[in-house]
C-alpha cells in the first residue's frame, strides 16, 4: 500500500501503470497481479487502505465538553493525522484526485459515500449530544453536520488546488466562529 | 468551445486528445493546432469560456434587500444558470474534474483563483453592505464569505463525485439557516 501511495504520488491516478506499483516496491507486475485483480482492484484496496487509517486515528479526550469535542474532531479531519512515512497533505492529495474520478466509478464512490457517512455522523452525533445536554440549541443535526463536512473538505481542495496554505485555519476560523458559535443555547434570545 | 465541451463531458480531460475535439466539429487536428498551441492551451481557453458564461450571468434584483440578495447569490452558484445547449450540470462535471486537476498546473491554477477571488468577492461586497446598513453584524466579511463560497463548492462537488442529488438543496438551507441567519444582526444580544 505504501508502495502503491508513492507510485501514485509521483505519477498520478490517471497516468499510473501497475508497473510503476512494482518498481516502488521491487516486484513484477506478476505478482501485484496475483493479488489485485488490475489496476482498478488495487486502486480500490488502496483507497479503503487510506480511509482505515485516517479514521482509525479521530481520538478525541474522552472529559472534553461538547464545543471542545466538535472543534478537536474538525482539527483532525482539516489537519491531521500524522503518520511516519507521508504527511495529512500527501494523503490528502491523493484522496482528492480519487474523489474527483469517482463521478465514473462505482465502486470508489461507495467507498467515499461509506466514508463521508461516518465523518459527518461523528459530528452529527456531537451536536446531537449538544442539544441532549442544552448546550446548543435545536438545530437539525444532520444539516449542521454537512455543513461542517463541507466545509472541511472544500478548505482541503483549496489547499490542494489552488494553493491555498492557510484555508484549513480559515475553515477551523470560520466553522467555530460562525457555524459553532451559532449553536450554543444561551446565544438565543428570540424563538421567531 | 461548445465542440471541446462535448469531448470533455465524452472522454474526460485525461484521456481527451485533440482529434476527439476535431471530430465534434469537423475540423481536422491541424485547424484546431492553427488556433491553439496544443491541447493544455485550448483547455485554458475552454476554461476561461466557461468561467466567463457563469460569472457574466449572475444577476440579482438591484431593489431586493441585502437578505434576499445573498440568498439569490447562493442559489445562481448552486443550480443555475442554465444556457440553451448544456445544462449547469454538464458543465459543472467538466469545472469540477479541471479544478481536481488544476494542482499539477500553473495557468488553469490562476484562472481558478482569479474566478474563486470574484465568487468570494461578490458574497463578501454584499456582507459588508449588510454590515454597513446594520443589517448583519459585526463579522469579517471575508471569512463568511469564503466559508459559503466553499460550501456551495463542496456540495456541488458532492453532488457530482457521490451522487447526492440533494446536496445543492441540503447547502442553499444549510447556508441560509445557519449561516446567513446568524449574521442577522437582530439575533445578537450579548457582546460577550
Amino acid at each position: 500500500m505504501e508502495a502503491t501511495f508513492r507510485a501514485l504520488s509521483e505519477h498520478g491516478y490517471s497516468d499510473l501503470r501497475m508497473r510503476d506499483i512494482g518498481d516502488e516496491m521491487e516486484l513484477t507486475r506478476q505478482v501485484i497481479h496475483y493479488h489485485f485483480d488490475g489496476k482498478y482492484d488495487l486502486m480500490s484496496s488502496f483507497l479503503e487502505y487510506v480511509i482505515d487509517q485516517y479514521e482509525g486515528s479521530v481520538a478525541v479526550d474522552a472529559g472534553a465538553d461538547l464545543r471542545t469535542e466538535l472543534d478537536a474532531r474538525v482539527e483532525q479531519c482539516l489537519f491531521g493525522p500524522e503518520f511516519e512515512e507521508f504527511s495529512h497533505w500527501d494523503r490528502m492529495k491523493v484522496y482528492h484526485e480519487l474523489y474527483a474520478h469517482a463521478q465514473n466509478d462505482e465502486r470508489h464512490r461507495e467507498l467515499f459515500n461509506e466514508h463521508y457517512e461516518r465523518i459527518r455522523g461523528s459530528i452529527v452525533e456531537v451536536v446531537e449530544d449538544g442539544i441532549d445536554e442544552g448546550v446548543f440549541r435545536e438545530v437539525d443535526p444532520e444539516l449542521v453536520g454537512q455543513l461542517i463536512t463541507d466545509a472541511i473538505h472544500a478548505a482541503r481542495g483549496r489547499r490542494i488546488s489552488l494553493g491555498h496554505d492557510d484555508a484549513p485555519e480559515q475553515a477551523r476560523r470560520a466553522v467555530d466562529e460562525y457555524i459553532v458559535e451559532s449553536l450554543l443555547a444561551d446565544r438565543e434570545t428570540t424563538d421567531d
